[in-house]
């Protein structure tokens, strides 16, 4: 068996381990100089908390994990008590007399009330209709007892034939090559058929990977709302899973990282979140960055103005595509869609939207002068915009884009979106304001912003523009070449101490060909080696190689330490 | 609903991860100066990669996860394209034509062979009675084909049955409450019963979170193997789960700190572990720990000399218990063994097994005298323990300890085990050598050794010592009251160089009452706080509070950077 791993899952060698936390590092460092701190929750949550959250085509994505073999051995423990299908022909059909007798009781009290009743004369008639009423209904209450222990006998005797068919199959299966596996797979299958994916998993399954960090994130805030101080700032730097199907740079195990503040719904942290990413990315060398500005109530006042307050979804999905299809593609798909020619004319301005993000403001002024909302929008977007200039930015550039709507449903004022104008790889980073992200966990009226960078994407950005020189590998700065048993024990002492000052530094650990050990040092790029053979040690000294320039040179340990440290 | 995170799992705070970082980050720092590099591996493995590896109980800690969906609509091609009980009946019936058409012509074939032979007249006599035998097995064919078509109208009807069954359903359950779950229960249950939970599992989970980082380091080092420079030297700190029931200290989800050498016998490697756990723990003030050493060999050579080489578990997990249960307590367990009295007698200089590591040696060698595995032990100890004392450790003492085994039926020559005296809390580090790990997955002949670090019981250690002073949370330094969009502007001015420097800073949100702001300081134990109300604004400089002493005075924006980034 050749071993592998999971399609869509990595492994990280030392080197890209290296990679990946010279970015993390960075995006860490400034979440922290704004003030972020850092939280961690579990790999797993339960299935509740994330079911639901993110649409079906969400549900299905999501790694479940099965429970143990306890928990089937326990499925339920009523029913457990009964052993085997026999058995539980008898649970139902101790129930189906529990049930009954209730019934019974039930009619019984009615009547002998309501016989009560006519006895003292008040209101005959109706009574004795009512009467009528009840025993009719205990006459159908005897029918269906009767309909139902036939139907238990049929249980009795299918659970016969199951027995049986079990007991069959280990005599069938020689001839038949039906194995337990292909039997499996249909009692699998059917059981799935039956009682729904869904409702099957929600059986097995009461533990689910986490899918990303934003409901964690808010699951976390309500749980623990009394420890936390508000507005709530955290990052989390994590790794999630999906079910997806692998592409380039599409894994079913990847990292967010993400820094959200929760408790406030100040346009200030508007600007700080488009400050931290050109922070970020100014820090990694990736300058040359857009960062894409819209709001929710812009989109909104649009759809309100051209009368489709009802197909915003389709309208900003459609708006979306103007860059990729043009302005007769989102004609088209937003007539197919059912927006009128008319008000689709009304969208003409938005079609040509240039020019400076003050006159981009101004034409949404002059369009959105109908709509509230709208006009809010823009007022919440002037501030972000206005603010940004005065303050200025350090490489990226901002940019208003009334087509930009990302996850739509979920934000309510700004949405963001970052890309690099040097590889075409889509964007680096997203985010938004939304305002009611624990109402799903019960704690209403908690306004919330944060944003998110898209870890594997940036990775593949800095490789390709080569901008990882400054990744530090943690590889040894020094050899000690093994020559033998005292040898080496003489080079432990000097190890040690290189060691107490940091100073990453090994033994190589058995006594083999020169060759080979300079090999290793080679190609685990160790920049020096030192040699301590007989002489060396005769003299208490070493030779030390540098192994770039290839000169050596004969010193003795202070120096060597002294050089080492430097 | 309240939410709430999956039993034996854990959310980690700032403060937490402040403190947990302070632990990883001194344990990955020795560790590369030690010349260990990172790797990381996924979440999830292939169930085939760890599933056998940790013995029966392992496996049943394993989480799982379960296949999606989309895989349970595909269970099985062929057997798909039958798409209901009644036509996968047909499936079998199908199988069972088709099985009974390829044996009447292998019969066929066979019979007129040796017709064919016997018109030769060849071998007559021997050939007519192999006829013979091939048309009997001909005769039981359509016998067997005979049964197993009425077995095929059992199946019908059983099928036949199960859909009035599910029909009966919807109807039965108004009246017997018996609803979709409890059925559902009860064929989950009755499937698990009638194919194994272990099969069952099998076939709806292919995957399965990492149970440790041995296992998935093993399948690396394999998979990688043409890519990796021996001896490798590698570090993995990342989290493991499993299924276990949840204890004070024992989780579901925890991190392993494990550092590894494959690919050299060296002793040297045994040797540097020992200075690499003392550096560790001095490293984090964690002073006045043991270092437990024993050796596998010298366990199975004390096992030979005794004549109970078949019991070494039984007698190895009794003489581990000397210290819990003294010397008759071992006794006992081992008579009831079923090691012999005789045997045990020469156990005795074991039962009081005292001194120095050298003296502990000495009688070591005189016990094992008869045993060449055994005294290889010895000198494989010598090495270790020899070579420590002369390099000295920093604060840990070396012990040599017989009893220890640990893992037993994993190593093979050096056992570890790391306590502290301060705490009694049972082993904070522990591990050994192992020859071949990667041959579970086809490479032989790697040599190994590792450790790991207890991270949860280290952070129990060093906050019940208090040790965690060090440990910094990235709290701002420095936070900036919001009183107005005017004031907030001028603040963003000085935050953005602030944070251009590295300070972490920042400004209140929202212009909130006075009182509240600075609450929200303290709670966060921000140490500096600026105020720049109208008047600050109109001179051009701001108020300056340090939270601790309580005194505030006025400064410029310069002396101010000047003052934070001291």
């Amino acid at each position: 068996m050749k071993p592998s791993i999971p399609k869509g899952t990595r492994d990280f060698s030392p080197v890209e381990i290296a990679k990946r936390n010279y970015i993390f590092n960075h995006i860490k460092e400034v979440f922290e100089t704004f003030g972020f701190q850092p939280i961690e929750t579990p790999a797993f949550e339960n299935s509740s908390t994330l079911m639901g959250k993110y649409g079906d085509e969400g549900d299905r994505l999501i790694f479940k994990i099965l429970e143990s073999g306890e928990y089937f051995k326990s499925l339920d423990s009523e029913f457990n008590r009964y052993n085997d299908f026999h058995e539980q022909g008898f649970f139902f059909y101790e129930k189906i007399i529990k049930r009954a007798k209730e019934l019974f009781i039930m009619t019984e009290n009615i009547t002998s009330e309501i016989s009560e009743s006519i006895k003292e004369n008040r209101i005959k008639l109706e009574l004795q209709y009512e009467l009528q009423r009840v025993l009719s209904q205990k006459k159908y209450i005897s029918y269906r007892l009767d309909k139902t222990v036939e139907r238990y006998n049929f249980l009795d005797k299918y659970i016969e034939d199951i027995k049986r068919k079990f007991a069959d199959l280990a005599y069938d299966k020689v001839f038949l090559e039906v194995d337990n596996d292909e039997m499996l797979n249909i009692f699998l299958f059917n059981i799935y058929k039956s009682f729904g994916f869904k409702e099957t998993t929600k059986k097995i399954s009461e533990k689910a990977l986490r899918y990303d960090l934003t409901v964690p994130f808010a699951r976390y805030v309500v749980q623990h709302q009394n420890d936390i101080v508000f507005p709530f700032k955290r990052y989390q730097m994590q790794a999630v899973w999906r079910a997806d199907r692998p592409q380039k740079g599409r894994f079913r195990e990847f990292y967010q990282c993400d820094a959200d503040v929760v408790g406030s719904k100040s346009l200030w942290q508007e600007v700080e979140f488009v400050q931290l990413y050109d922070a970020v990315f100014t820090k990694i060398g990736l300058t040359d960055t857009v960062i894409k500005l819209n709001n929710r109530k812009v989109l909104s006042g649009i759809a309100e103005i051209i009368g489709a307050k009802d197909k915003l979804i389709d309208f900003t999905v459609a708006l979306d595509k103007l860059d990729k299809i043009g302005a007769e593609g989102v004609t088209n798909e937003m007539l197919a869609k059912g927006i009128t020619a008319e008000a689709i004319e009304k969208l003409q301005p938005l079609f040509g939207f240039n020019g400076s993000n003050d006159e981009k403001l101004a034409q949404l002024t002059t369009m959105l002068s109908g709509s509230e909302e709208g006009l809010n929008g823009v007022e919440e977007l002037k501030f972000v915009i206005e603010n940004i200039e005065k303050l200025g930015l350090q490489s990226a550039v901002l940019e208003l884009d009334v087509t930009l709507a990302r996850g739509l449903n979920y934000y309510t004022g700004a949405i963001y979106e970052v890309q690099t104008n040097k590889v075409k790889i889509g964007s680096i980073g997203g985010g938004g304001r939304y305002d009611d992200l624990t109402g799903i966990f019960g704690l209403k009226n908690i306004s919330g912003i944060g944003i998110s960078f898209g870890l594997d994407r940036i990775y593949l950005v800095l490789e390709e523009l080569n901008l990882f020189q400054k990744a530090e590998l943690p590889t040894p700065k020094v050899l000690f070449i093994n020559f033998g048993e005292k040898e080496s024990f003489y080079c432990l002492h000097i190890i040690k101490e290189l060691r107490k000052m940091g100073i990453n530094s090994e033994l190589y650990p058995d006594n083999s060909k020169l060759k080979k050990q300079m090999n290793y040092a080679n190609n685990r790029q160790i920049p020096f080696v030192v040699l301590v053979g007989e002489q060396e040690l005769k003299d208490n000294n070493c030779t030390l190689k540098n192994m770039k320039s290839g000169e050596q040179f004969t010193c003795n340990k202070d120096e060597l330490i002294r050089l080492m440290s430097k």
